[in-house]
């Protein structure tokens, strides 16, 4: 049975008396049947979130104009922001990789079962290593190398970003990249980069994480996905998990128990994202059920 | 049934062929039958880590001259360093307290419970708040306060170490208890004093971790038992935990959360070291199963 | 600052449009001020499910006519079922303990902090044992012995529930009380007995579930705490909570590592209790945030 | 660097004094080089287990020989049971799926990466539906069909061991292969096949866990890989792990969940096996570090 199509509107505005009442009778009143409400209120910073998905079919206000008319209606008047997705569209989703492969098998065989619910136009890399990977899926790689002197790094980054705008990528998913993504490009694509850091942040900032567990003695190792923004590593963060080590554990078996963390906890991350589910305030996210 | 006495060794020295058959062979060619015995090779640093208890009835050495013939016969030998215990042997704890109970709860009802094998001839605080609890358990509760500008700071350390001499304390808890420790009495209890800080360190070092974790909007957060050294929250790490959280909670919520990681945490590192299990090693624990 | 007095609504009802719309205008048309709404929808049974908690002061009608407006004015309109409560009113809780301390002193602890809050009339057990933990924290502690042959468990019940009605009980926690209840004390308490069972539910129900963990090697254990309904082990649960083990752990080591898990699985489900966030359906719990 | 050639001990025996001198005695003196040493004593049932593994290049033992000399030697006085295995021979695993490509696609990403020192010679299914997934990877795809009425199971699994003698297949893993295998081929390949149940056993054994698990209300989820015998889900316990839940789950976001706690749990568990660190004893398993 093919699933209705629905609109999913993510808002956030100062909280006040009424807005659900409100905003549920603007949907109900056009006949729209809801089959989702989320909502939270931020206590201490007085703010209202909300998610709510309902059913196209029969509702009054067309599609296309269901932004402009909850604009008019709503926003000045309540202080809100919105972001307005339709439940039938799949965004485009660039993957970006270096050298190791796990968390974009993982990406790819979820991908392959219809467990994600995304288009994968192209997959990105600064090495020829994965592409056989790529070309196991059928999925087109494209290499572009930097030099170690990042010489060629803006030149690069200006062709990357030509090819995601000709590919109507909406976002990118760094799937253990290993390299640092320009202001210039983190501004193009704001909160609709995701990464994964290999350590249960803020612990273990910047390189060789798995390293400084070890050398710190740490129990217990994570993983974590956030969106990039122009700090490293410190940008929103949508999930972490961790596993238990002992100081029996290397370097080496940790990047092991570590690759397991990674994949899950980004593979995660990308589903609430691309099922509308990620809203961000204030470098943090809410995530809705 | 009374548990037969035992000697619990506990060292570590250079890597090396035949080190296990060696040790063992001392003990069982001296009647020792070992109930006990685990050890670990850290092959990056070529160091070999042993600990092994046997039962004392018939073992040929007598308990007072063990350390003695250890030393003589092996030490230099295989450059080893060690310590000796004796399983019926209750160590000394004293438990420093500041405002909080939930931890010296915690370890009050396991010690009431036979769970603790430890005398507590003492509970510290630099304020009156749980004098309650102490007298609760009929345990002597010392309170010294120290003065805001820390004038007072030395003669109170002064004072403390002296009673804890008098006491006969072998080791310290700092089960919350919210002073820093001077260079000086950490000097005089090496890997000896046992500290719970609110994080999942390295993660929110020194002040309200809570608060850090609230900002950071961390998805999970942490409680980390460590040993003290002169370095703020950087000492060897014993056991750690963590727990879920999400967008809803505030820094009170997690400080309500982080409450129930905090005294387990603690408890299971007080256990480990009261059980003789854990072996200090270049700022980490070895910790023996 | 003292808190404001509020209402709590917990209702159920088959699932229609625009319910949480009437709902909260009912409570903002008549000047509560919402604090607190939390809903979810069960789409297998059609069921609408809402928490909803505002605050009294301004509010138009007096707290003890609300039950009745809303009964007239809703729940034949809908269908619904509902609880009403009133956050300045500590429900009173008699708890129930056998041999085993710890999650007596979890809870009296958290009691004593001001974490749960309760009145605490009574503790009552069949064995003298733990009279001493009630008497440190001054709470009346009553014994009654049950026969090996329950001949007079019906006598021994019958005066247990008269004094619960006498000291206005509300409900009970089962601490790792060593007894099977009848099932008139059950019916007399619907859903208001939370029992601790030292297993992860299904999994090994009835005696001595570590030992039953430990013949099966399991590789993890639980703690699930559960309404008491008629069949044994088998009501709603609240809250489960799980630990890795190793063939290493004996039946007693398992104890040991459970009684962890027991006190504060037992303890967090006790607080959502408390605080009228578990609402019951199909002998299933719905746990509000 | 290539790694030497090492070779791998697992025995059991009763427990007696002086087992570990012994042995690693025997292999010390004939010039091995012990790498690894674990060991574990049931006190409860006085055996003694242990895992050694040593370096081939300098013993001198001919690598065909040590069984010999270790059964001759030790096996004898002492009751020794033992498993030989050699560190440079990789195991033959066989995968058998049916219609979900989880499991096999994390185990063919690992195998591909490198993180599985196996050999794949076939992958065997009831169904059309994965071959895609074994084309993609270059691994033979086997269908055999079973029909509704069992009339041809045996014929089948005659078929099937037979291919199974001729690829020289050491174990088999059942990656969600949702057929029952018969009495006769568990008994030709004892402790050597591998499968994940999708609970957290004993919980919920047999069909549809997530339904049960659903129906039940519990709060958090599980896996469980074990190796096959003949009773139903009840042979010895490789690894488990669980996932927290709430009541928003539906049988079908369940089913999602557990899928990454399957693959997971699944992989772990042909990795202990295939790196020889699981020994079985009274249907329970030891797993060394």
């Amino acid at each position: 049975m093919k699933e209705k199509d629905t609109a999913i509107l993510l808002f956030h505005c100062p909280d006040r008396l009424g807005i659900v009442t409100e905003i549920t009778k603007f949907i109900t009143d056009n006949n729209g049947n809801i089959v989702y409400l989320d909502q939270y209120v931020d206590k201490l910073d007085h703010m209202f979130f909300m998610r709510v998905e309902w059913e196209l079919d029969n509702f009054l206000i067309p599609a296309d104009k269901i932004s402009e008319y909850f604009d008019t209606l709503y926003c000045k008047r309540f202080d809100i922001s919105f972001h307005l997705y339709f439940g039938n569209v799949k965004p485009r989703m660039a993957i970006f990789v270096s050298k190791m492969s796990h968390c974009l098998y993982d990406l790819l065989a979820r991908y392959n079962a219809g467990e994600l619910n995304v288009e994968i136009p192209c997959i990105v890399s600064n090495h020829e290593d994965l592409r056989y990977v790529a070309e196991q899926f059928g999925i087109p790689y494209y290499v572009w190398s930097i030099n170690k002197d990042w010489s060629n790094k803006q030149e690069v980054e200006a062709a990357e970003m030509q090819m995601l705008r000709d590919l109507k990528v909406n976002f990118i998913v760094l799937a253990r990249y290993m390299q640092i993504i320009s202001d210039e490009m983190i501004a193009s694509y704001p909160n609709r980069i995701i990464n994964i850091h290999h350590s249960f942040l803020p612990a273990f900032v910047g390189a060789k994480p798995y390293h400084q567990a070890y050398q710190r003695g740490v129990k217990i190792i994570g993983a974590t996905s956030h969106y990039v923004t122009a700090e490293l590593d410190a940008g929103p963060i949508i999930e972490q998990d961790v596993v238990r080590i002992t100081h029996k554990d290397t370097p080496d078996s940790l990047a092991l128990k570590g690759k397991d963390l990674e994949k899950i906890v980004l593979s995660r991350a990308v589903k609430k994202h691309v099922e509308r589910k990620v809203l961000t305030y204030k470098n943090k996210t809410i995530i809705f059920s």
